[in-house]
């Protein structure tokens, strides 16, 4: 057996959820930041911890059965009838925890993407989205899809539904770009979650759903502006802002300077906005910048075009 | 001035309205039924009534403050700086009133489009769905789009927001066919309006947002299945369908003839059911009328591709 096929090693990148009125059902792959996983066939060594490297790596759990990498992985395996103690797993985790970018959801994506291309690829791309999804459960409770969906295919995905598993791969206007803020406090997914109430009203819903039917149209017809009026998220937004220090500054920073939307990344606290160029995007990150440091918050900004090609071998 | 100019007849067609998970927010315009509306420039005449044929025009008040037809037409002429009192309205009312079909919205559809092209087309088909609403307020109580927005423009419509009036025409697959089963009993609209809720799971939300969402992206992509799993309704349907006998005997006669999907229409007491094709319509529509017939139901069963014309001059 040769080298090349003992070890793979894939890149999956980071991912904004809940894209405004796509709240719980929509995601989208950016560049500029993600993990690496690789996933190397060694039966005679000791397995059961993931190797890890990288910035974050001190922040997560190398036991086999709580990283959400090896968590993924090994529900491949399994379902190729594969011993998960054969396989080491390796994680360059580049992805701050916690930030709202799919941190978690990159590590499981790169890492079944990683098994599944050592195995043959027994599965496409989209059949290993549940794997993936079991990463997530580990690492959140929920498994959840909206960002290993994208991270995995790349580009805009609509999750339709989860019983049974239904995912769609959208189209976008070739020069959306995103603007990805992530300001430095810490936001836990349970608190994001909290606030959201259980019920909501009937208005809201049916308000929610033209919006989440407009921004699917204005994908399809690279309708930057129908993009933009349709984003409006009425379920959760109002209610998670309180959460992020600075959310109002940046919106009306990214709006002044041509954003066609805002939103939350994921449940916080990182931002987005949306824009047509490159040109623009980099104006409104200036905008957002000087803003930001008026008000003395620290934080990250990703300018990036949509990531199309999603998880991929390196 | 001759004839031609004095004298205009518009064709408005019925509508499906409330499309499943388009609850409030999609409709689409069929064939086999309308009504038709003739505006005329005659100044010399008392025009205080609305002229009517056809074989529901007992149901329905004459006087021109209170006539769909005459009321929409009259705030086109307003806007136009015209007096109303100088046009005769003439409404050939073809449709049953209360079918879930849209029968106001086609007289208001008709009426506006013929004083409008009478006017020299000051506006167009996509700005005179505003007159067409005020026409649907005085007819129910409620300035909605949702019928008068296909029946102007033909075709899947998308009413994406109110405030601001913001309206999508969606394409839609070509062989697409939809069988409308008009249950001859009578549903109060407001009847339908009472039994539902005014607060609604957060849950029961985002899955309407994405299946909304799911059924755009089935429209474009031409995908009868992602349409057919799309178009579940979680928000009104389980409330409404105690409000309609047979439905369920509808729905399971549609769906074993092979039926993408069903759904009321508007908010009843009509239903229809989607297929691919015409002679699956007519296989739909012969099961539908067995078991209705078995069960007692006494109906009109329309079978038609999507009306992609909407309001026509004849």
């Amino acid at each position: 057996m040769s080298d090349f096929s003992l070890s793979k090693t894939a890149f999956a990148p980071a991912t904004v959820a809940n894209v405004g009125s796509g709240f719980d059902i929509m995601g989208f792959a950016i560049n500029g930041s993600g993990d690496n996983v690789r996933v190397t066939f060694s039966p005679d060594t000791d397995n059961s911890l993931v190797k890890m490297t990288g910035a974050y790596a001190q922040l997560i759990p190398a036991e086999r059965a709580k990283n959400t990498s090896s968590v993924a992985a090994d529900f491949l395996f399994i379902a190729c009838s594969k011993k998960p103690s054969d396989y080491l797993i390796e994680l360059e985790k580049n992805m701050p925890l916690g930030s709202g970018m799919g941190s978690s959801a990159a590590s499981a994506a790169a890492a079944v993407f990683a098994a599944n291309s050592l195995l043959g690829s027994p599965f496409s791309t989209l059949q290993l989205i549940p794997f993936a999804m079991e990463g997530e459960r580990v690492a959140c409770g929920a498994a959840h899809a909206d960002n290993v969906g994208p991270s995995l295919l790349g580009g805009f995905v609509l999750i339709r539904s989860y019983s049974p598993l239904d995912i769609v791969a959208l189209p976008f206007p070739a020069d959306l770009y995103a603007v990805v803020v992530h300001p430095h406090i810490e936001l836990k997914t349970s608190d994001s979650r909290k606030v959201l109430p259980r019920e909501v009203s009937m208005h809201n819903a049916i308000t929610q759903a033209g919006n989440a039917a407009g921004l699917i149209a204005g994908l399809w017809q690279k309708d930057y502006e129908l993009i933009g009026r349709s984003i409006s998220d009425v379920l959760a937004e109002p209610y998670r802002t309180q959460l992020i220090p600075g959310f109002d500054a940046f919106k009306k920073a990214a709006l002044e300077a041509g954003a066609i939307a805002c939103g939350i990344s994921g449940s916080g606290p990182s931002v987005f906005a949306l824009c047509k160029g490159e040109i623009l995007a980099k104006e409104i990150a200036a905008n957002i910048h000087t803003v930001f440091m008026n008000q003395g918050l620290i934080s990250d900004v990703f300018i990036s075009g949509m990531n199309a090609e999603g998880t991929r071998l390196v």
